[in-house]
């Protein structure tokens, strides 16, 4: 078993938050005396099934406790994911059935297992024990908190401040969050620094509650592809665990330089000696960043898709965009339809002046989709991930649609 | 059947609020033309189960519902009285048992059929709704009301500025009271003007539910006999609907000359026109203000304990106070304890310089309680009503124990 010293170094590697330290390294020590893993909570949205990985920062950090022999709990918030937006506003939030939040569930527990050890992983949904909380109960639970602590929580100060309004049910969400920590007895939860807030007010109730209070273990935040924001689906910036190896592969290498360090570490967890050393090698100009794109998509691609896949993945990579001459940049054109014909492409996006011109250009040979020749003009093309159309020797233009 | 007109007259009447006006006269009108009375609410406090005559106020506002048909619908709290305070900061809120709950409201209900007709009210304790409610029906119900529209409550209001804790399950009782109101299908919640904010919510909640939401009207609340605070047992500044008719005479002879008029109207509820009619009297000159306070105070007998104790409380009262001459005004002192034997009352007052002189002024005649002579040096008085001690035939002193 690791020592107290190791594990600690492991655990608090790349956290922004580990708070508070001492009771963290007071926890480990009694796990390690008395050989009693310790219990790390994750709470999961089962309205958004789909993993990315950006949640996988967290994740991995989780299956680092999973390697020294802990415990990890992930909590499905189905009970709220069941009432949705109760004020009806959101149409973000439907409500989900108890079929569905079983089902998103299982997806989300099927994709986890790319990164955690599920033998050391208990899955529970939270409905279990707030689903059958009466309004007694909750008026304790509510009772153990203030207004004014839940108002300096950065969105709520803000929406409060510009008159936005903030429903009361709003408010019992964090604190529904928090007895889930009593619920499962956390001894440390984990999130990313936008949890921050809602992982302390757990702390606080499990205290309130009589039980030893959890501490809180935060990640960054990874930003998507774009660079810019934080990824999220609903910004398409973002790479799912179960994204094709070549468009894992594709979606990595189109991040900016800017990132190829922070995805080595968060995205790869590559070790901080390794991350450092591309960064200064890249400040030195010794590595190129397009050789450490390759190298930080080849890693990815290989933990999600199995050793060697990366290697495969650059290949076709490198058939498609580099060896056909592809200039770096592309201009970029969305379309309505996922899925249209390659003359109405040729037409829409004028390409070709006219469908007869497009035809021509088809049978002359001169239309390539990412790399392939079309030759039947009724060819349809998928364009659910982008692609690259190409006209003649010259012309590039990447295509999605939507 | 009073025409729409004339109930709106006497409904009216004395109140501070009547929101919103016209959807009140909408279903007076409807009520006449249905023959369907409305329903009138008003929700109690179990934990505090005496009524004064400030309570009162409200009381008789629904009497004269009930003599013109309508039905009251009294809501006996007993749901956050069992919870009692949560935070068990406030030594005030001791969270009541049922038994305790069911007492006091029958105790309340008790003291209300003084004034209420019990033939047109229903009594129902709200833990009947509330005590069932899951955390998901609470989540609905919170979510139709706004975090900043519960900090615009005065109280809220300045605890929150003032940096005030306000607990979260505060929040969430304004929010019960309201949906009180749909359970009940309100027509009109009164309370005092101090309930305003709360009775509202009840609007907005029942809105919410899909009800045609409550009228409001609000009653304003009575001074206490000191003339400065809300009237209130703690301040010790109450007349009790069951205390005696001498205590409730002399009680009300006691408070300034500046409520008298008012006493007249929202104690004793004597018509808009024999109010102002006093009032004129009162600021010509006309009438004596001791002649208004013996009428007020007569007829405040009257009332709660039966045609003629006011008179007989006013012949005592005389016999006691004005035939032995006694001032208008008489220190006053508060003794520990409220039953001691009148030698320690002499000595403790200074009324007497010694033990041995008490005896003295004892066995000459001298010592009179409540214009009654002591003969025995030995007498225990009663001190939980105040009394007027008389030494000799000109020191007096008003006693009260504690």
């Amino acid at each position: 078993m690791k020592t107290l010293k190791e594990q600690f170094d492991i655990l608090s590697d790349g956290a922004v938050d580990l708070l508070p330290q001492e009771d963290f390294i007071r926890k480990l020590e009694r796990s390690i005396a008395t050989g009693t893993p310790l219990r790390a909570k994750l709470g999961l949205d089962p309205s958004r099934p789909d993993i990315h990985i950006g949640h996988a920062v967290v994740l991995n950090k989780l299956r680092q406790f999973q390697d020294l022999g802990h415990t990890v709990v992930l909590i499905i918030g189905d009970f709220t994911a069941m009432i949705g937006d109760p004020t009806g506003k959101s149409k973000t939030r439907p409500a989900l059935t108890l079929d569905e939040t079983r089902e998103n569930g299982k997806t989300y527990v099927e994709q986890a297992a790319k990164i955690l050890d599920m033998s050391r992983t208990e899955v529970v949904y939270n409905s279990q024990w707030l689903d059958s909380m009466s309004f007694r109960e909750v008026i304790t639970l509510s009772a153990k908190y203030t207004v004014a602590q839940l108002l300096e929580r950065d969105d709520f100060t803000k929406r409060y401040r510009s008159g936005e309004p903030i429903s009361v049910h709003e408010f019992l969400y964090p604190l529904s969050q928090a007895y889930d920590s009593v619920a499962v007895r956390s001894d440390v939860e984990l999130g990313g620094t936008d949890q921050k807030f809602n992982l302390l007010v757990g702390r606080e109730i499990m205290k309130a509650y009589g039980q030893e209070p959890q501490c809180i273990l935060t990640m960054p935040i990874l930003e998507g592809t774009d660079g810019v924001e934080k990824m999220s689906k609903s910004l398409d910036n973002y790479i799912a665990l179960t994204d094709s190896a070549k468009d894992m592969f594709g979606k990595t290498m189109s991040i900016p330089d800017s990132l190829i360090a922070r995805y080595y570490r968060y995205a790869c967890f590559a070790g901080g000696e390794d991350v450092a050393r591309m960064e200064s090698e890249l400040a030195a100009g010794t590595l190129h960043p397009r050789t450490a794109k390759v190298q930080v998509s080849g890693s990815l691609v290989d933990r999600y898709h199995g050793e060697g896949a990366g290697k495969e993945a650059l290949d076709e990579f490198e058939r498609v965009f580099v060896k056909k001459d592809i200039p770096d940049v592309i201009e970029e054109t969305v379309l309505d339809g996922t899925s249209l014909d390659i003359v109405t492409i040729l037409t829409t996006t004028s390409m070709a002046q006219s469908k007869s011109e497009a035809r021509r250009l088809i049978q002359q040979g001169g239309v390539s989709i990412d790399g392939t020749k079309i030759t039947d003009p009724a060819a349809l093309i998928d364009l659910q991930a982008p692609v690259i159309l190409r006209v003649g020797k010259l012309r590039f233009l990447r295509i999605s649609g939507r």
